[in-house]
């Protein structure tokens, strides 16, 4: 019998592979692999294509409410069509709880408004706020029982980050959940220090951004963070790293055999802090936390690409316009402590890393797909379903023609944050048909697909959050003349 | 139109994927993968099965004449065959030069060897021991284009070992030429100047080849290696890596951003020094270079096996027997110094690693895969023909059943070596039907295979031999003001 | 004119020397080395034995008030008399302020208490544990300018510990006015988390101290005390050093050329963890912070010794009887975290470090001299008037016997805590008379010295205290465009 | 009674010490310091000047006649001449065997040379170009009895280095003897194969030397250095190191326990390879090898003397003339190959470290005395007697005016090598009197002193040489199961 769909003649490509095949697609699943099918109900050429697992973007803020009050400026409508205009068939956006909210309430709100708007599938990060114990003894197993097996915890930022006490406190609630734990770790002491003092002085334009977020604050907690997981031995995953002094506290651990992955953006291979600089409060536009630090930073991410300090690059999206609603919620006196933290990328991500990786030689293709799509899916539990073109793994296809030239300009973006960091930036590679479980999403640069067609995949327990089972000397100790802590 | 061989129903697993599914094999490719296949011509039930990628040993002495007079058990028929009954659908022997040969006619003289004889697939690595100027300029590029893109080369032992200028010639000529050079590192001096000594002392015992081979040698001469690399701008691997000492060199030159890769051996993984301790001469049974070392050592190679370092596990199949003709040439009065080095593995390494490292919960079975075979296939130009099961792919396939238990015997192995260092060793999985493009290799305990079935795999130049294109800062600079050295 | 004093024939050892001469001393400072001088007023024979620089022990809490209620057993009698007996000349103890204290009465208390007790010199250190604006602006220059020119801060222990900005308050005071700041390092939240869930679970016994402060709290808490100072670029010394964590961080920064100097304590050369698990509460009486850990932290600290990672050796001497005063305040059901933290140690801290590293072959003499007395007056601004054997510094001068033998018991010390840990202990070296300022205070083990005859020494800013001048990247930026922070 | 010479009124500095005081000197050694002594037979005033101990140079080329067939430029005479100016007051210059040479001879050549004509007193390591079996086994222990007990040995060169075996051939015999072995630690081969090539291409000008001995070579030779001494357990000293690959190879060696000592000359602090880029032949003047490498080179080797890697700062003097009989054997035509490797230094050493070093901040006096005597006669067995000013030493004095501004010419100094590489250098502080053993050799600009009047100085086995008695793990096992290897 004919299969509902078959790709024809590409290339298709995984974290492994890089085979000439057609692809058959039924009942949304891939359900052969030939070196020649019978024709489809359809066919789709791919002819001089490469046929790549749809990207996985596991890093983006969408219609999440902050707590200082600013908005994104993306729905899951606007922020999956652009997603899936990059390649991207499936996103993991946080749902984030402020202090005092339920976990389950906020849970709650954000399947509704994703389930009505998103036109590729999504699963949920939680953000923790507030590890109460209630938090962690009831909703938590719950949550991670529904499908929501990763968090987020915060270092810095008032009104979000958790003590040390707090992070091991949610730590030993992943391990014991089976959950992974990703960390945005900055030192906020030294964060709040600098910025009171350069307020303090006037220094108020976005560039002192940058200078209030030194390195050393993401060193110091990247090591932090690692001593905290070592100690309840658990594995934990570092977001969005800048700069070598991140990226090496983590090979570091890494070489000691710890679980530390680590994630980073495009913002750190692309921009710099000399993109702050701009004048008037242009330099909002690029602030981000961590800020983008200089070149020898952005070689140093390159090499941790290269050489797997680095599982997950991922877009960290998070779109502000640059108007009161998002970047300047105090207009032309907005300080660099008010602007909204966080530039877009979702669209740009893998069309940037294919650009500047696999075509300038840095990454090959396999690479590409493993970063890009196939350890995300690996890290948050949706492998296989999700990450990897194989048979019975959903048909997410991304149809990537790898001499498109494309100049970069804000208006063919589809999110609605109004600019784009890279504006002007040359690339040569783009995806041109988008296939997300079977469906054709875009083709011919059109869009397909209704509000709501993309659905919630509930995570597993991923192999990769399993404890290695080492315990630090005092609690190896403690298992021979004590009581169990957990 | 039926496929000529259907495996059906079995867990296919690659460096990758671990996935349900049928595959269909045609002219001894893989020509489907398809949740469900119509019957073939041929269908091997592979139900509570994995369906692994052949097995690479890319490090084996099979037939190969020692300079030192001693000779290898096996030749291309016995060593093949125990291959095949360990899961292993392709070994890379070495085609060995001896000081003053001709390459050409040592790759000849090998090519016929085993061309006849071979019942599974090989490639050839060229073991350079006189790397003269015609070596280097004249027919190191023909048998390049011969496929024969890897040389092995030593930094030990009085008939093999190049000194530091020729191995700057041999990486050189690598470079330019885009092959991979595999690297003995021990040092010379540290193991000359203690084997003198001991002699002089009248230990003569096998228990001395351990002592005479020192750590130090082995950590020292890998940063060596790493260091003329560097000076060259070229990719090395460095072979059967025993100890932290060489693992963490080799670490911290990936963590610089060098194209160093590691392998490493089933001995240094099971075996210890103690093991050289037997009464008389039995200890030589054990004795290999570099010699196992001690427990911690082990844990630092699984280590090294789960971080990345090692990208390669071979099993430097030396086979000798324990008679004059190998480990005892003098008999009773063979000392450390003369005895064969090596140890044989081609039939048991992928089953100890199976059983220790997947069983035993270090390793998942995709990295049981690309250890054991995907990485061989890529590092040495054998990919996507080998190393992997995706279309186009030659059909070489191993069904492993995971819970067969296996008692280790040396009466059970296929080489002609006559001993196993593993007597006695419980195994769980097993590797119960071998396929090789498409043939039916080995099917309930039986070969089924004529000698001389085997091909010689011609192997291109790796992706993973490419330069990195970073200058020593001196040669930098030569580029800015001096003549091009290559 | 007569010398007032010589010290005869004995052989004077400093930081550099080790010289056979003799000794004159007038007005209390050194007026004459020379080989052989007239008589004196008074004449001490040294012959056969070494003459020392006083010892100077800046790590000693005398007459100290606990802000949990703990007492003290030594008040500036008992504690000084104990130091001269063990060979020491001048302390350097705190001025300790809980919060809510004003520095200054902090200051006079113990300046009126020490004047009235003292029989050896002493300066002080002032612990801050509130660091208001007005403490930092207005009390602490004045303290500086009077002679206080050292601060201790702490980041754990409820009463004491400040937070992150709160320690960059401190050091950037500290850098403002040349200062050195001292730093308990451990991570609170490990701390307390790992208490809270031991005494739920009913763990109380002393044992379980050890348990609650892991090594990788000290090495995270180093590694963050590091970061923070290098925002500020100012020196910091680490005391109390227990293992490795605490002591490679120390290194690595050393390395990175950072000022940061490291202080160990003979309870980490010569006490395991082990010395907790004493039945009942006996352990209690080995209970420090952080706490004594196991044989290889004992090598690495005396590894540390040698590589010149720490440049002081103090007693950490904290004096609490085994009863309701101090170890045990709620008597036999005092919790691990209610038994007062501390060991004696003032008397022999001396003692252990001759026998054990000078008498081991561990220690040269020079070294010994300059771990135990001169490089704590250069940290602390009190060279060259203390710390060493020099033209015009005080003459505090030790008469070492190096073949005493003494084995340790309570009974012969003099400090008030009643008990030892080092009960037993056979030691080679004793110091058999002591001199202060030139006057004879210890003679034929009698005492000879009213209280308050022991002088305050204003401490100046130390050399060793100045910041390197070398700014983080952002901090280096903010020079270029903005206003300056200090 | 009257001394016979007072120097009165100065500031005495050691390794220590900082402190004003008047030293009385009889029979030329140091006899008294006393805050006043009475007035001498001899008074020298030096109020408002530092009074040093003499400088050591013990890295110094004088009268070496070179196997290349280049000659010195420097005899004893003129060579101390230039030292006495320049404030050393003790030199340890070569021996130099070369091959087929006996070693006794040698020795009393360069004794009989130097006795005729030195003016400052001296030892002598010896170089082992030709380690036979007679002269590790008979000749080294009756010249170590002798007072040469410091070995140098190269690893490159083709007529000085060793292969690994006779390197451990020595360091072995170094060990026995209590001997301290400098090593040159380039890695030959690379150089050797680098050379061949530029020399092959026709780069032959005096910029291709700093290309032909690349960074790597060093830092690879230092790594080999340390590893064959850890085998042998024997202290090193590493000489001349130019960089931060050797710097921190040492800085390794040191951490992981090993006495491993360094030393640096001021080429690497004041010189780059750009001074070799001169035109024509003029770049020959600043060869030496290493080379000079560039700005962070310097910055690290400024960071190595003040974290302590470097124990030795020495002048490498290596006089040879810019003409035929040393920088240019064949006229126009030299290679870079040919040219005689060595710049001059030994009359600048203190000068440039003292301006560069204490008057621009980064050292303080005392290191500057360690590094440029005491640590010299620590390491070389010249302790007590030399390298310090204490009771019963030589009276070595120097003083030193800190503000005296003078720029340097070439036609100023006094060796004859014809020019200097630092012409044109302003600096401030120089000696301005001179002291050797009580005599003044230099006051107002003039030599007081008769050829021959300097004396062989004996060295004694040295602390610092002393075994750390900690094997390799291979020799502990053999320890316990085999025949000693020593």
């Amino acid at each position: 019998m004919a299969h509902e769909l078959v790709v024809r003649g590409g290339t298709v490509v995984t974290a492994t592979e890089t085979v000439r095949c057609d692809v058959g697609v039924d009942g949304g699943r891939v359900t052969a692999l030939a070196e020649t099918l019978p024709a489809g109900r359809r066919d789709i050429d791919a002819g001089g294509l490469y046929v790549l697992p749809g990207g996985i973007d596991s890093h983006v803020h969408i219609e999440q409410f902050s707590s200082a009050g600013v908005y994104c400026a993306d729905d899951f409508h606007s922020g999956t069509v652009a997603a899936a205009f990059g390649g991207t068939t499936t996103i993991v956006p946080f749902a984030a709880q402020h202090r005092g909210m339920k976990l389950r309430s906020v849970v709650e709100d954000y399947h509704r408004r994703a389930s009505e708007k998103a036109v590729i599938d999504y699963a949920f990060h939680l953000i923790l706020a507030d590890p109460t114990e209630e938090a962690l003894q009831e909703d938590l197993p719950r949550l991670v029982d529904e499908g929501i097996t990763s968090f987020k915890i915060y270092m810095t930022y008032d009104r979000l980050r958790l003590t040390d006490e707090q992070l091991l406190d949610v730590l030993s609630a992943a391990r014991r959940l089976g959950a992974l734990t990703m960390i945005h770790a900055e030192n906020h002491g030294m964060i709040a220090w600098l910025s009171h003092r350069l307020l303090q002085a006037g220094a108020t334009a976005p560039r002192y951004h940058a200078i209030s977020h030194p390195r050393v604050a993401e060193g110091e907690a990247v090591q932090r963070a690692v001593a905290l997981a070592e100690l309840v031995d658990v594995p934990i995953l570092i977001v969005h790293v800048s700069d070598l002094t991140g990226a090496s506290a983590i090979r570091q651990a890494q070489t000691r055999g710890l679980r530390v992955y680590g994630e980073t953006c495009p913002q750190y291979l692309f921009l710099t802090g000399e993109d702050l600089d701009r004048p008037g409060l242009e330099g909002a536009k690029y602030g981000c936390s961590p800020p983008p630090r200089d070149r020898a930073s952005q070689e140093a991410i390159w090499k941790g690409l290269v050489d797997g300090t680095f599982q997950a690059y991922s877009s960290d999206h998070a779109p502000y316009k640059f108007d009161e609603s998002g970047k300047l919620p105090k207009g032309e006196r907005t300080t660099f402590k008010e602007m909204a933290n966080g530039v877009p990328g979702i669209e740009l991500r893998l069309p940037l890393l294919f650009s500047e990786g696999v075509g300038a030689g840095r990454l090959s293709l396999n690479e590409f797909v493993a970063l890009g799509a196939t350890n995300h899916a690996k890290l948050y539990g949706l492998y296989p379903r999700k990450g990897t073109i194989a048979l019975g793994g959903d048909a997410d296809l991304v149809l990537w023609d790898p001499k498109r030239r494309v100049h970069v300009t804000a208006a063919m973006l589809h999110d609605r944050t109004g600019y784009t960091p890279y504006e002007g930036k040359p690339l040569t590679g783009w995806p041109v048909t988008v296939i997300s479980r079977g469906r054709v999403l875009i083709q011919d640069g059109q869009l397909h697909a209704e509000p709501g067609s993309g659905q919630f995949i509930p995570a597993a327990r991923s192999d990769w959050a399993r404890p290695r089972g080492v315990a630090v000397p005092e609690l190896a100790r403690l298992r021979e003349i004590g009581p169990a802590l957990d």
